[in-house]
């Protein structure tokens, strides 16, 4: 939208010549003025709007919290649920490792919790019964928005057990240290990496707002719809691995090295 | 941030697999019911909360339509008020043709209704004082939303007085119609075009929210420091014009044919 060819930047350098508002005379000036006025009134009028709104947001935060604690007393006798919720939300999926089901396996429940203040941010806990991977028995989160709306966010870290961090370089039968490719999940709740906020919004906003499309696979299915409108030139004999392995490719993917 | 590489989708094909939720016992699926439910009650707080929200909006349009319709009085006192707030909208300026200046030189108002229910949609009015170029006092813009929020929009077209049109078709001295390379920025009261409902949008929320603004051009220096971001490689102590002819061309733009 902002495409603006060249002959219209010096077009807009004459139209701006002829309108220069510092050459105004004494009574526009004063309208101006006037007009300044009017505009910290609809300003102050929109800064309550939206103070409103604050309020109402936390006052239907407070009527929606029993009702997201009931729901998790639910949510406990569905085995796998949050592991298989995440393996269906395309975007947060490749952060899992496969070894991480085995440390979902001993999550007893996920919560976010908003900050009273909602505009101040917001919590996600996830709480683990006693395992072998690691002695906490909660991992968090935290976002934090200032007064610039600018986030911060901190974290519980991870007291692993030894050996048994899945994200960790693994020592080889030879003694050697072997990088890992891929961190694990709770790499989330031991570091801030520059995509975590956007990774923290999104648990919040779609897997903790609605878990259950995840865990059914439903919303993966919209978004599997959303990929043909992408017309990919792909033989419809093929069998549905080769057509992932195209798509990915499509999507400016990498075979990792 | 879908970037999902080949070894992942086999992966995630892989974790899909351990659970699959068409395998489930009775006992987890009246959990999944159970947690339908849990789901539904959620989500008619969330729709409750919605509506108060536009009730609150609605309510706010009530109190600040008073004080739009007062600073119109004041701005009413500014000559050419509305063309140089445009002037200095870097998206909404390039649909100005500098002889739209002389017909804006005619408009007494601009103004822009909110519906009743502010989901609906608004109508931007421009009001004009008796003119050479057309017979209308009144042109607009109708934005209607959708039950699907599909966006709806109509015009109020515009009655040229013979030949006024700046941009239709021109009659050369030797009679040959000559076409021209921009309409007039009236064209969005004349037609629909794919891109009018964001300049209708536009217009609503940046241009009717706070045109003083624009109006003093602050709004466009915020947007000239927004492009001092992309760092583009120009020669400090070259002149003004051949920095935007260079940022220009920088953005993508082309020299017209």
């Amino acid at each position: 939208f902002f495409f603006v060819p060249f002959f219209r930047a010096t077009f807009a350098m004459s139209k701006k010549a002829k309108t220069d508002p510092t050459e105004l005379d004494p009574k526009v000036e004063a309208a101006v003025d006037e007009l300044k006025k009017m505009q910290d009134k609809i300003e102050k009028v929109e800064e309550q709007f939206d103070q409103k709104v604050l309020e109402l947001q936390a006052e239907f935060d407070k009527k929606k919290r029993p009702i997201f604690v009931e729901r998790n007393t639910v949510i406990a006798k569905i085995p796998n649920f949050w592991y298989t919720a995440i393996v269906h939300h395309k975007a947060i999926e490749p952060l899992l490792l496969l070894e991480d089901e085995d440390i979902f396996a001993y999550c007893t429940s996920v919560f976010v919790d908003e900050k009273e203040n909602v505009k101040k941010g917001f919590k996600i806990k996830m709480t683990f019964s006693s395992n072998a991977f690691f002695d906490d028995t909660e991992l968090w989160k935290d976002v934090e928005y200032g007064e610039d709306g600018e986030a911060k966010l901190t974290h519980s870290g991870v007291t692993w057990k030894p050996g048994k961090n899945p994200g960790a370089a693994e020592t080889t039968a030879e003694g050697k240290k072997r990088d890992r490719v891929e961190p694990s999940f709770l790499r989330f709740f031991e570091e801030e990496s520059p995509d975590d906020l956007e990774l923290a919004e999104l648990i919040k906003e779609d897997l903790w707002s609605n878990p259950l499309q995840y865990y059914t696979g439903e919303a993966g299915d919209e978004f599997d719809d959303m990929e043909e409108f992408e017309e990919i030139d792909v033989d419809e004999e093929e069998e549905d691995l080769e057509d992932d392995e195209e798509e990915e490719e499509a999507e400016g993917g990498e075979k990792p090295k």
